[in-house]
C-alpha cells in the first residue's frame, strides 16, 4: 500500500498495483472454499481477462474524482478507493465480453484468443463470464460495507448492468440469423442500441462512481447523465465511422462491419438518404463477405458523402455537448465531462 | 392485491398471481426504453423460464416466514412481500438452469426444450439468463427499498450467487471433456460442490430471506445456515439415490447419472468401498452409454450394498440434524427447521 503514493506520477501502474491486491483477495475469499485446482482457474482466467484492455473506463474514475475534488493530491486512501471502483467497471467489461464473444461466435479479442476458444475452457467461459460479474459485489463488499453510499453503489452497478443487457438484447434480436433485415436500421433503434449497451456502463458509471464517492447523490445528477449519454454516443458513432474510414494502421485493426451486417451509423445514415436504387445497391452488397461487395457499398457510401455528414455531426455534436456542459453550475463537473469529450473530439482511432 | 387475502388458504395461486404482479412490473421498467419486440422477447422468455418449475425454493419462503411469526394471518402486505422474495428465488434458479444447459448440452427441462434449443434463440440464450439475473435486484429495489434490511438483501443475493457460481466452476472444470478422471470423485469433493453449487440458494437462501424480512440479523444465524446447508446436502444425496435405485414411475423420469459420468455420491461411495478389482470395473463401466456398461454398474452397487449405506447415512444425518435443530435457542426457528427437515426425509421423490 505504502508504494500507491510513490507511484502516483505513473497511475496505470498505481492501478496494475491495485489489480494484484484485489485479485489476492479474491482468491482467498473466505466466502468459497477453494480447491487448489479452483483457484488456479480463476487466477489464470482473471489475468486472461480483465487487465489486458486500454483500461480507460477504470482509469478515468480516478481522473474524474480528481477533478471532483479538484485536487492533485489525493490520499492513498482515495486512490486505493478510486482505483477499486475503476477495477469493478473493468470486471464488468471483461464480464461482458467474455460472454458477448461467445454468443457472437469472435475469435480474437485484444490481439489474442476470445477466453471461450482456449484449451479445456469452452462453454465452462458463460460460468468464467457469472463469475466475473460476481466478482464486483464481492470487491465492493469488502471496500465499501461501511462508507455511507454503499448501498447506492450497489444500486448503480444493477442498474448499469441491467441497462447494458438490455440494449445488448435488442442488438441481438435485431439481428437474429435468418431474419435480419437492413429495412430496421433507423437512427432511434440506433440510438437506443448504444445508449444502452455502451454508453450507460463507459461513460456514466466512471463519473457516477467518481460522484458517489465524492458523497453527491446522483438523483441530482440527470443533467451529467444525460451528457455523458450523448457523449458515449457520439463516441460510437465515431466507432463506426474509423470502422471504415479510419487507418487501419492508426485504428489497429481492419474494419469489418459491412462484412458482419452491423447496424453501423454509416449505414443508417446510408439508408436514410438513399433513393430506391441505392437501397437495392444496399440491400444486395451489405453483409456479404465478397470484397466486391464491401467495395460497391464504400463507393456508395462516398457517394453520399457521408464523410461530410460525418464532420458536421461531428461539429454540431461537440457544440452541443460543451453548450450543456457549460450550462452546468459546477466548475468542477464541467471540468470532469470538458476532460471526457477532450480525450475522444476528432480521434483517431 | 385485494385477491392475494382471499386467495390466502390457495398458497400457490397466491403466489402465481405475484408472479404477474412482478412480471408486468419488470415489462415497464423505466430504466429501459423497450421496443415492442424487446418487451415481447422478454415476456416470452420469462414464462418460458421462470414459472414452470415445483416452485418449491419460493414458496418455502411464505412457509418459512409464517413459523418464524408464528402467525397464520400473514397481512396482505406480508403475504406479497414474502412471495416477492420467494420469486427472486426462483428467477435465480431460473438463470441457473438456463445458463448450465447450454454449458451442459442439455436437451430438455422440466418436459419441454431447453431455451436455448427454441427456434431464434440459440445462443441469445447467454443474454436471457444475463437479464433474469439482474431483474432480481429490479424487483427487490422496486419493493423493498426502503426496508430497513435492503442493504443484506442485496448482500444475501449476492453472496449466495457467488457461491452457486463456484460451486458449478468445481463442478465444471472436475468434468473438463478428454480429462475426466474417476479417481478425482472423492467425498470432501462431492460435498464440496453440493454445498455451493445446491444448498446454499436451495436451503439457506429461502430462510435467510424469511429471517430478514423478520427482522433478524443474519450474522446471528450461523448455525442456522450450518443446518439448512446439512440438509441441502442430505437431499442432494437423496437425488442422487433416487436417479438410480428410485421408481422411474415416481419420480418422473430415467435417471442417467452413470452414463452421464455424473459425480454422484453412489460412484463416490462406491470407489471408498471398492477392491481393486472392482475399482476396475466401474472405471471401465462408469460414464458409458452401453446399457451393459450400466447394468455392470448397477451390478457393483447392489453387491456394495449401497442401498443399505445409503439407509444408514439417511438414518444417522436425520438423527444429528434433529438433535442440532433441538439444541436452537428460538422453538420458531426450530418449527421452520423441522417443516423443511420433514419434508424431505425419507422422500420417494
Amino acid at each position: 500500500m505504502a508504494a500507491l503514493n510513490g507511484a502516483a506520477t505513473d497511475l496505470k501502474s498505481t492501478f496494475l498495483k491495485v489489480y494484484s491486491v484485489l485479485k489476492s483477495e479474491l482468491l482467498h475469499d473466505p466466502a468459497f472454499e477453494f480447491t487448489d485446482d479452483s483457484r488456479q482457474w480463476v487466477e489464470r482466467m482473471l489475468d486472461y481477462n480483465v487487465p489486458g484492455g486500454k483500461l480507460n473506463r477504470g482509469l478515468s474514475v480516478v481522473d474524474s474524482y480528481r477533478l471532483l475534488r479538484d485536487r492533485t493530491d489525493l490520499t492513498q486512501d482515495e486512490i486505493f478507493h478510486t482505483c477499486t471502483l475503476g477495477w469493478c467497471i473493468e470486471w464488468l467489461q471483461a464480464y461482458f465480453l467474455v460472454l458477448d464473444d461467445i454468443m457472437d461466435s469472435s475469435h480474437t479479442r485484444r490481439g489474442q484468443p476470445c477466453w471461450f476458444r482456449m484449451p479445456k475452457v469452452g462453454l465452462i467461459a458463460v460460468n468464467d463470464g457469472i463469475l466475473l460479474r460476481n466478482h464486483i459485489p464481492r470487491i465492493l463488499k469488502g471496500h465499501f460495507r461501511e462508507k455511507p453510499y454503499y448501498v447506492d453503489l450497489l444500486d448503480l452497478f444493477n442498474e448499469v448492468e441491467f441497462q447494458t443487457s438490455s440494449g445488448q438484447m435488442i442488438d441481438l434480436i435485431t439481428t437474429i440469423e435468418g431474419e435480419i433485415d437492413l429495412s430496421q436500421y433507423t437512427l432511434p433503434l440506433y440510438r437506443r442500441i448504444v445508449q444502452f449497451k455502451t454508453a450507460y456502463y463507459s461513460f456514466y458509471l466512471p463519473v457516477a462512481c467518481a460522484l458517489l464517492m465524492s458523497g453527491e447523490n446522483l438523483d441530482n445528477h440527470v443533467e451529467v447523465k444525460n451528457i455523458l449519454i450523448e457523449m458515449g454516443t457520439y463516441f460510437q458513432v465515431q466507432d463506426d465511422y474509423l470502422d471504415c474510414f479510419g487507418d487501419p494502421k492508426v485504428i489497429g485493426k481492419i474494419g469489418t462491419d459491412i462484412e458482419d451486417f452491423k447496424c453501423s451509423w454509416l449505414v443508417v445514415k446510408a439508408l436514410e438518404r438513399s433513393n430506391e436504387e441505392q437501397k437495392k445497391l444496399l440491400h444486395e452488397n451489405y453483409g456479404k463477405a465478397d470484397p466486391a461487395c464491401v467495395a460497391k457499398v464504400k463507393a456508395l457510401y462516398k457517394d453520399l458523402d457521408l464523410q461530410g455528414v460525418f464532420t458536421e455531426y461531428e461539429n454540431s455534436s461537440y457544440e452541443k455537448l460543451i453548450s450543456s456542459i457549460e450550462a452546468h453550475p459546477s466548475k468542477s463537473v464541467q471540468a470532469v465531462l470538458k476532460s471526457f469529450l477532450g480525450k475522444i473530439y476528432k480521434r483517431q482511432k
